[in-house]
């Protein structure tokens, strides 16, 4: 049972870069917490904690063309009543890292946050865990 | 006692700030969960999800004697289990937006996620929900 759970956050998970992938707003929709706070931060933008901001953000976002875009890596950090996965983004040849948290609701999984910002390495030369970044 | 957990909550949020101000080591090292997975993406690194090289990131960037840090504006989004509040970072002349996840442990918030990334606006002048951001 545990598994499947860990299967369907991975294949929400999915569901969510396939909505994106395809600039399928409706899909997109669907697929955010209908009863739970949201937030969603996109890159280089202040965050969005309004369910109604967040689904106009990516419509505004597929409305001007939408990038392209690739996962890598995915991975389940924790899952409970709400469950994180982080992922490796490339958009646009750029590299991101994403954080998508989702919560157990009505049976399914769904987004209650986004946040992707960009990684300044080459995934195939991943840093050592103690690398000092341009900021932190 | 809901306000209390909030404010618990916002205090958690504020000793996180204290401990990465002061180059608190110990500090930062007791904010963190023990009992919970945990994660932190610091600004163009990679995701670092395990606890040991979470604690060890932390004493290496203040080994190099880490930037100074100003908040602004924490929100609180959802408490339950799991709370994530919201805030913006002044760091090093630039601005950051940060989302920190805590899990409510032993009586105490701690930090089982830190993600801080970078905002291209001004505080004072902040875009409309449906601006378009430079990736997504």
């Amino acid at each position: 049972m545990a598994d499947d759970r860990r299967r369907r956050l991975l294949a929400a998970n999915k569901r969510f870069y396939d909505a994106f992938s395809n600039h399928n707003a409706e899909a997109m929709e669907r697929l955010w917490a209908r009863h739970h706070p949201v937030a969603c931060i996109h890159p280089g933008w202040p965050p969005l904690a309004d369910r109604q901001a967040v689904i106009q953000s990516w419509r505004d976002i597929f409305r001007n063309g939408g990038p392209l875009i690739d996962i890598q890596g995915a991975r389940i950090v924790f899952d409970g009543d709400i469950a994180m996965v982080l992922c490796f983004e490339m958009v646009g040849g750029q590299l991101l890292v994403a954080t998508n948290l989702f919560v157990d609701e009505d049976g399914d999984w769904r987004l209650i946050h986004h946040q992707a910002s960009g990684v300044v390495m080459d995934l195939a030369d991943p840093p050592s865990a103690g690398r000092s970044g341009p900021l932190h």
